[in-house]
């Protein structure tokens, strides 16, 4: 049961969006311009972002949904994101990505945790300033999403195929018309 | 210097939102719904809520930029902010808005911190779900704008009357058509 009253068949971020429509359309629209929009880092590799962030915040609904989506654009197994979420440094991902999770694992501690040298490393790796930016602002936007779905004390299915099976949904209607209740 | 190009004229949050419009406008519209839209907390019950969470995650832009945006609303002096930033249990602030603030204070740990009986206390002091819901939001927005402004390295003028000044125009103008040039 969530701190305030929600629809409780809706899980996770669902019942607080259903709640309070008025601030779910921003955000809705923050990951549309984040996460899907045209870029030079893949949508998977910005639904890995995320997921890490998630996973770091020990957001159980946030990296499971994310991973979902991640996986359903990467076509990998849940495996594969497990293991990119605990050791990417070890993981097949790009050199470039590494960098930027590590980013984004230094941005989910504070703002003032990022260093000029992992900067300076991502861009070794070929990160262009807009890749960066936009790697902080995917894990700062994480921190606040994980805190909102926390912070209610919302519930979250347990079964991980749940979030697979969304994943793919969420992969091809997008976030900018996100209906809660669907 | 931030850590990517940014006009450098542009301190805190207006050089990044400078550099990404298609992310700045939800991120304002966001900021329009949770802190300006009909409620009843009050905006300068809101923008403290915003301003304690930034001095938490020690976001010197954020603190002052939103502290003057309050001291605005709340028509007091820089001294009065700074006491309930410190020590707001001392402060002259209602229980009601005690106990949203020790919710936020929560949020800004992890959306895990939060616990049954902060929320019950709000309720007892007579918040509603939905200022329950707001103060959680609120919270859980700032340590997004806190991070982005910081994990980019930024910077911020060292002068508080800059921001005091600026929070009179950002007050009267709003967040929904925020120009970072002005």
């Amino acid at each position: 049961m969530a701190y305030i009253k929600v629809d409780e068949n809706l899980p996770g971020i669902r019942g607080l969006m259903h709640f309070r429509p008025e601030t779910a359309q921003p955000m809705n629209d923050l990951a549309e311009a984040l996460l899907r929009s045209e870029n030079s880092l893949s949508c998977g590799e910005r639904e890995l972002i995320a997921t890490y962030v998630s996973y770091l915040n020990d957001c159980f609904f946030c990296q499971n949904a994310h991973g979902g989506i991640a996986q359903h654009y990467l076509q990998c197994e849940v495996s594969d994101i497990d293991k990119i979420k605990e050791d990417y440094r070890n993981s097949g991902v790009s050199d470039k990505l590494k960098a930027l999770l590590s980013i984004a694992g230094s941005v989910q501690k504070s703002g003032k945790s990022v260093t000029e040298e992992q900067v300076n490393l991502a861009r070794k790796e070929g990160a262009t300033d807009r890749e960066i930016h936009d790697t902080v602002l995917i894990a700062a936007a994480f921190c606040m999403f994980n805190r909102y779905v926390d912070g209610l004390g919302t519930s979250a299915p347990a079964d991980r195929d749940f979030y697979i099976k969304r994943g793919k949904q969420r992969a091809e209607e997008g976030y900018a018309h996100y209906d809660p209740r669907n």
